[in-house]
């Protein structure tokens, strides 16, 4: 049973578009990222009764180093997607957040003709001090604003360390952004994150057309290569299925955002169409369990007593190579009681 | 305190080089493979006695898709270091192990040569239904070969999976074995196995020379893109730092291998005096501590009573998008009773 405020805050947000819906989504997303135990506890209760009104967005993931444009294309999108009659989310992971106060979506005046619509919901990342404990808040925001009824949800993030699948795990389509800069795609090849795009957009080919095809011929080779890719020329390229693309675009002039919106809703089509949405969304929700399972395990191993006495001198021990570190974890996972083996 | 009979095996493997220190070394082995809880009692006292005779070796770890030339080289290598004095100890790493029984090291034919001789010691996978598993006994192996006197200690593992990862966590130096193929340079990239190799070696030079050289500059110009190699051109190039390099050689006719060798004997020398060896053998027993307490804890939650009879019911709500998975989480690890938050 939800308490009456929060009840309150429940109807508001499933009510009409409006000033107090918006004010009532940022409210239960405070709850959300609060680290109190009695605040965690009504956000559950108000997670589960607006979870049937949940998962009806299209969630596309966005990704890029710092400086490849993201912002610009998210208000771009943005914009032309309101005007099509879409109500747009904008959400962001920073794992950097608890230290920098957020380098991304921080300031809302980076995109502040998208932010001023009442169609539009920008929330700058939940800090917290682990990837993990970032990408659960976003998720679970992402729910909050399903149920008020934005029907595209953008999740952003820098392209730096494992936050890109993070994002990847929690959205339809990952879109990465690339800047024409061959050591770029390498880096992206490097990092895994290649393989988990669903599209590759070379952004700012105003600036050097030249250079934007070559990284667009080197990317669709390199996919090719990696067998990420099925060839249109063969006869194994399923139509029915998506195969990972390569365009290019410039954010900074609107140039290529219908053609880019034309691809993810041909990518939304088929993927609805052969069963594949369905079951990524499945899978990302099991993944997502299992992925706080085990942050939570970790964390009672952490704030065990007998643990942490034991703890210092088992790690002296293994680093002077007294003690193998297998005896050493068995010791300590003995030492909280459990039979763990 | 030791049990009499193992305290025998001890004696034997501590003592000279013979077939009955490498049946006392076989024998430890098997102990610490064994999953009976007694066994593992045992192993622990043993490994604890063995610590201070351990750490004495150069541990090499060889990674490479199959068909590139593993079993070759390392028969190669194996048979012109004992030649030169040392002893030599093959360990593997196989996560397929549990399923086909082995693929690699299981038929030992396929080193003949180099098995029958005293200063050898070739073991094959051991076999668990986890990398995590099979990793911990190969590392408690390594172990127990050094304590036996092995001084090259060689981990090979197949470039499948995340075993090539697991393979540089427990060696000094680690090198991939490469096809002269661009297919394969990219796919090594994308695995992040190229990033973790101290060398990299293109095999079967004999087959095609001018394929062989075109991959050695394509990876040498990717490693210098992807920031993991200094130029040697360049002021900020150290010399008293390992960078990553690339060479040729045919595993098949020898040649090349005292080569191989030179460069391992100059990164071990330059390691040992910058440091770099004993950080990261401190690095990896630390590292190799909390992968076996994750392993417990999983292992704890998995086998947990309440959970096991919470689980299936949470699971489907979590499918069926009527529970939140942050929710099912948080109530799977409060029914174990401890405080997770």
């Amino acid at each position: 049973m939800l308490e009456a405020a929060d009840q309150a805050l429940v109807n508001d947000l499933t009510g009409a578009p409006s000033l107090k819906q918006r004010r009532a989504l940022a409210k239960i997303i405070t709850l959300l990222e609060s680290t109190r135990l009695d605040h965690r506890h009504r956000a559950d209760d108000v997670l589960n009764s607006l979870l049937p009104k949940t998962g009806k967005s299209f969630r596309l993931g966005i990704s890029g180093v710092p400086g490849v444009g993201k912002s610009t294309l998210i208000e771009s999108l943005g914009l032309y997607l309101i005007e099509k009659g879409h109500r747009v989310a904008v959400l962001a992971i920073d794992p950097s957040s608890s230290i920098s106060g957020g380098s991304i979506l921080g300031d809302k005046t980076r995109m502040e003709r998208l932010s001023v619509l009442e169609n539009a919901f920008i929330r700058p990342s939940p800090s917290s001090c682990t990837l993990g404990g970032v990408a659960e808040k976003t998720r679970e925001a992402m729910l909050v604003a399903e149920a008020a009824g934005f029907d595209v949800i953008i999740v952003e993030t820098v392209g730096v360390g494992q936050s890109e699948i993070a994002v990847a795990g929690m959205t339809d389509m990952f879109l990465l952004l690339q800047l024409p800069n061959a050591g770029d795609d390498l880096q992206a090849i490097k990092k895994g994150v290649m393989e988990i795009a669903d599209l590759i957009v070379i952004n700012k080919v105003d600036i050097d057309p030249d250079a934007a095809m070559r990284a667009q011929l080197f990317i669709t080779s390199s996919l090719r290569l990696l067998g990420f890719q099925g060839n249109p020329d063969h006869a194994s390229h399923d139509k029915e299925f998506w195969h990972p693309q390569v365009m290019t675009l410039s954010a900074l002039e609107g140039k290529g955002v219908p053609e880019l919106w034309d691809k993810v809703s041909h990518f939304e089509k088929l993927q609805k169409a052969n069963g594949k949405f369905e079951s990524r969304r499945k899978q990302q929700a099991g993944a997502w369990m299992w992925d706080r399972i085990d942050a939570g395990l970790k964390n009672a191993f952490r704030s065990n007593e007998a643990v942490q006495e034991l703890l210092p001198s088992l790690v002296a021990q293994v680093n002077q190579g007294t003690m193998a570190a297998s005896v050493a974890a068995r010791r300590l996972l003995e030492s909280m009681g459990h039979e763990f083996f």
